[in-house]
């Protein structure tokens, strides 16, 4: 599957970085805390001096739900934002939801029609019908958890099944024949860029959203090495060591020089493709 | 682990039953959408209606989300009025969560913390470290997706794992191993019964959560024949079935029948028990 809105955005800004919006009011500058939405004030600052270099936008839900009501309204004020600013930037719901059909369908609702997200990250364990709600909107997209980053991915994703497949390679290999799947890209976290290897082979024409590099320690030389190739399908995501580069006065500038540092390794990496 | 919260009310109500809040507007009485806060409301009358019957209340978060910042606040009044008027009543948050560390974190203080319900419905998929910070809060709990009553179970939670375990066997097991276990409580289907005799083997102390008698079609008899013994360490949950079971002006006397109903059925099995 070819992702117009992703593909035109990486030829045009010789990047695939997507940034994550995981604002936390502890973290952000003191200085909008006076402000009437200082977490909406940040991401607009954010977005407006990163946008030369990000082809993506994913605000991390749960620092949005920790505000309550005001939370909501702050992501909903966000993702408006964008869409009217900057709407040829692909942008991601990181809710990681996944419930039975009609509850699947709600969160769908939200974020793909009522947030107007153009993807939203989806659990796989409860198997494809709920997942499917998250695929029945047209141009939207869903990130299903395949190899996340954290420890905890050793628990089960990485346990062998008795095909003697890993488990997350079967999650990928049997979403991969559902219905709409031509609308599944894939999380794979960034420690395991050998696996990225493997998973590319699996499918080789699905998006690949590589999180953590920076604060979550990925290589992104490596994970470019197995990652990509001239189809461009993969995405990297980088949260912290983005948006919390500075807490003061020139945070917004701050955080530009680093976005601006990882696009022209990227652009590098996509130089050498032939 | 023993929850005296869930075990007292358990003796004296002669009930197992949880009320699912997955409260639709479409589906809740006409005559109540004049009103305020309606989602509030038929919860407050169903709540007032059943809890003789009802041992916990479950509100489905999906349902809340769906209406932005104003279902932010109508999950909160609910949990509020629960827990002043009923304090004695569990409480389950039925969010499906699950993220790396820090986003768990935040999870955990929206619905354990900021909500203040007894306990959450947490994904597995992402291990240990995502699950950890839903179990650091005292008196605080969490039920761990095991298997599920939807048909996509079968996609990955029923498939065998190379030591000839099922996936959501292996779930159980490994987490009924980690730090602070004794706060973890599984979530399994009503649709296989037989497999509930299983895990009741494998974690014969711990509280079992079965959603889906009613309209997800579960047999309370089986389920009890099963999962149920001196201990008492079960849980079935009932929404639609009693919560939509009118939507006429008595629609909260007709939902105090149905959980009646089911309380009585209950009562018949927990008076079997030697």
């Amino acid at each position: 599957m070819l992702n117009n809105k992703i593909h035109s955005q990486i030829i045009k800004k010789k990047s695939f970085l997507c940034v994550g919006l995981d604002i936390d009011i502890n973290k952000i500058p003191r200085l909008l805390l006076t402000l009437d939405d200082p977490i909406f004030e940040f991401a607009k600052q954010i977005i407006d001096s990163t946008n030369d270099y990000a082809i993506a936008y994913k605000p991390n839900i749960a620092f949005f739900e920790a505000h309550g009501a005001q939370g909501y309204k702050s992501l909903e004020k966000i993702s408006k934002y964008l869409n009217s600013n900057f709407p040829e930037i692909f942008t991601i719901a990181d809710a990681k939801r996944g419930d039975i059909g009609n509850t699947s369908q709600m969160y769908a609702n939200v974020f793909l029609k009522d947030l107007d997200f153009d993807s939203i990250t989806v659990s796989p364990y409860m198997g494809s019908d709920s997942v499917q709600p998250f695929l029945s909107f047209k141009n939207k997209y869903v990130f299903l958890l395949a190899l996340t980053s954290n420890k905890g991915s050793e628990d089960f994703q990485e346990l062998t099944m008795s095909n003697s497949a890993k488990l997350f390679e079967t999650v990928i290999r049997t979403s991969s024949r559902w219905k709409n799947s031509d609308k599944i890209m894939y999380v794979v976290g960034a420690k395991n860029t050998k696996e990225i290897k493997k998973i590319r082979k699996i499918v080789p024409n699905s998006y690949l959203l590589v999180p953590g590099i920076g604060a979550q320690g990925g290589n992104l030389k490596e994970i470019c090495k197995f990652g990509l190739d001239k189809d461009l399908k993969l995405i990297i995501n980088s949260s912290r060591s983005i948006i919390y580069a500075s807490d003061t006065h020139d945070f917004a500038q701050i955080a530009k020089n680093e976005a601006k540092k990882i696009q022209m390794e990227m652009e590098s990496y996509l130089n050498k493709i032939k």
